[in-house]
């Protein structure tokens, strides 16, 4: 049953399994007693710590182990702006960061903080001239992820680095979905990633801090950590974190480039068995093993079952498959289509057959939905109508309001308009989006008298 | 090799290992996914949850799991104090919580708030007169163990519960030490626990709030545990806890009473085998693995590693084994000696054998510490000096001031006095109780102008 849901949780490595195993036994006590049992504990520890640095590229002495790659950067944003609060109280992001650097963003917003989203292209990388202009005599802190976890786009990471070294503000770089296939480029102050997304157990984050850079945990501290992770230490899941993402850069590279050529496969195939599909995110500077596209008059929630059913895992930034009933912050700021969204990660040693087997179902599943909801399946017949058009698909969920517009702009005259209405949150971003894939003119929006918005789009041909 | 330190952590239970290699298996993916392996996994999470709530005696949508009892302690009291916000900005917290509380009340006070601390008699009981007399109309949350994590002694939590009821005011619980043992008396508003302490992994403990009561988490939060817990769940851990508490409440009425009678034959035989020795905490209303006493003229740091070479591990609140160079804050608040302090917590299973072999082995390794420190072998010969003596232990470490303190009461002549000089903090609490356990007076302490602090002792025979 092919599980190509990595960005989530990759499964257990069998090496972080063996650690695991072998430290339950060795390292349950507490490393910071003086006998036996604490000593075996404590060389434990500080061998995983000399392990994780070494992969991450720092010494020891300023990497800790958080409980989660979230705590992590909550940790890190919320002590590297407090290091500095005497300099600046502005936090730049960029709008594609985690929710959990969103998070901490809108936390330090709330306590009166100011924060600036640097916004992305389409293809959801930010422009390194955007980041730097970002930086003023008044910012504290700024957060770049390594690479994009919904869309697998890099980012300028190093010219970050040189922009916030010119400005004299740390960079904090959210490495999560990046470091099991490599160290991030020099330059960074702060470091956060996520052991479960490299095969480790959950449970362990790693925050590394620069030797130099200001930073004042908050809350409640105590003595082990460093004083920047309190509690006791999960000491059998740190080990085994530890040598979990030994192993996983050791494969790194041949895993690295086997996984990049089946995502290449998935990028070229499925817009050609499947019509009416986005793939989104840079196709060349991105993550090796993940990649993300959305199809045209798809309920995304339907999709993962149906593919699910299939015996795909795999998971979605559609807004109808979210309790939020707003599609993701990510393809939200991309401005890219967001109904029928699926993102497809492979973890290490997808077996090429079955990607290659879900090349073949898909197009199946996706013909089914849309047969489902009743979506247009040819290119609209030349108009003969006339008067400007008013499609009423208020109270309806994605993807209906871009279902019924295609329905209609058949019936549109060449250069005349035809106006959506609709409450759906992700209608502000899939019929832009529509217009663009159909090569339509997107006109704007406009709040509707009857509620919600009205959205206008002149049929071009 | 007997491990005697199960307060700090237990080591696993075979139900805990056995749960978490399962869970390893069939918990690794994101419990918030749709797919097969996330819905195993909210399966796991939601059957752990109704397990644990069972063993707290709450609603499973009232408790979530944390990273630790030390993460628990923390979430609950400023969620708690800040849900209570307009109420007012007093914490109640007795003397001799675990650091973890007495952490976030440093925290509370930094910030601005109010703490007070309600001080505990000689056995580390709270006197629940003097509990309910610290409410008041501007306290927002009270803080009171089950029992002693030092110590042993059960606190009278159904007291201070009731009398918190009368005030309005919500009581927090740390069951850490007790919770393996049963549930907490009826009445509590906010419960916490860390599962290593009763043979679950690291990385897990729970916070539990009851329905009603005021909450408002600090911090960014996401949609994890009730936005109460930010950051993807430990799951396999989280499965062993919950299945280890259920295997340890269910041994837990035999095992306690069979760990009792051996607590007891601790408790009675250690003065009788071991000359100037002080066991400290309520002898009956006390956990049932765990008894603490205090040797005259030790050193702590010796003690444990002459233990530890004997093969046995304990702990020690003694300052001279410790990096903060004061004795424990419960000993302190207890006003017991603190020298030569050791810990001897039960696992479950421990063996009656080595019980035996620990009363054995005690009495020759405090001898031989006490040897090599030169302490006083026998009572003082009656006097026939004159005038008031003075010591100089400026500059030398516990527990050399009462060691020369005892050298040198057989010169004083009954009624006369002895002056101690020392700076070593251990001295303040080690003088006056040498004094209770020679019946010696002790006059009090004043400044030293050769720096350090005077303490002055009365011979009384």
């Amino acid at each position: 049953m092919p599980y190509f849901d990595a960005a989530s949780a990759a499964p257990l490595h069998p090496v972080a399994r063996q650690a695991l195993l072998a430290s339950l036994d060795e390292g349950w006590a507490d490393p910071a007693r003086l006998y036996r049992e604490g000593r075996r504990a404590r060389m434990l520890l500080d061998a995983a710590r000399e392990a994780a640095a070494e992969a991450v590229g720092c010494r020891a002495d300023e990497l800790v182990f958080t409980p989660s790659g979230t705590r992590a950067v909550h940790t890190g944003v919320s002590g590297a702006l407090a290091g500095r609060r005497r300099v600046g109280n502005r936090l730049v992001v960029s709008a594609v960061e985690h929710s959990s650097v969103l998070h901490a963003a809108e936390a330090h917003a709330a306590a009166g903080g100011s924060v600036t989203e640097v916004p992305v292209d389409r293809s959801g990388a930010v422009e390194a001239g955007a980041f730097a202009a970002a930086l003023d005599g008044n910012t504290a802190l700024a957060c770049l992820q390594s690479a994009n976890h919904e869309v697998g786009t890099e980012q300028p990471v190093a010219r970050a680095a040189a922009a916030c070294r010119e400005a004299g503000v740390p960079l904090l770089v959210d490495a999560a979905q990046s470091l099991a296939w490599g160290p991030v480029a020099e330059g960074w102050s702060l470091l956060t990633a996520s052991a479960h997304k490299w095969g480790g157990p959950a449970g362990v984050g790693l925050l590394a801090v620069r030797k130099g850079v200001r930073f004042a945990p908050q809350g409640p501290a105590d003595e082990r950590e460093s004083g920047r992770a309190p509690g006791f230490e999960n000491l059998p899941a740190i080990v085994a974190a530890a040598a979990s993402l030994r192993a996983v850069r050791a494969e790194a590279e041949a895993e690295g480039a086997r996984l990049r050529a089946l995502v290449d496969r998935i990028r070229t195939r499925v817009p050609e068995l499947v019509p009416d599909v986005e793939v989104v995110g840079d196709p060349v500077r991105r993550l090796p093993h993940l990649v993300t596209f959305s199809c045209l008059y798809v309920d995304g929630e339907t999709l993962l079952h149906e593919l699910d059913r299939e015996g795909f895992s795999v998971s979605s930034g559609s807004s109808c498959t979210s309790s939020t009933l707003t599609p993701s912050h990510v393809l939200r700021a991309m401005g890219v289509l967001s109904e029928g969204n699926v993102r497809v990660s492979l973890p290490a040693g997808t077996a090429e057959e079955d990607v290659d087997r879900f090349l073949a179902v898909l197009p199946g599943v996706v013909a089914r939905v849309r047969e489902r909801l009743g979506a247009p399946v040819a290119a609209p017949a030349p108009a003969a109508g006339s008067g400007p058009l008013v499609v009423d698909s208020l109270g309806k969920r994605c993807p209906i309001p871009v279902i019924e517009l295609a329905k209609v702009i058949g019936d549109v005259p060449v250069g005349g308009t035809v106006t959506v209405l609709a409450d759906d949150e992700a209608a502000r971003l899939d019929i832009p989006a529509w217009c663009e894939m159909r090569g339509q003119e997107y006109v704007g929006e406009e709040p509707s008298p009857r509620g919600g918005t009205a959205y206008v789009v002149r049929r071009l041909g």
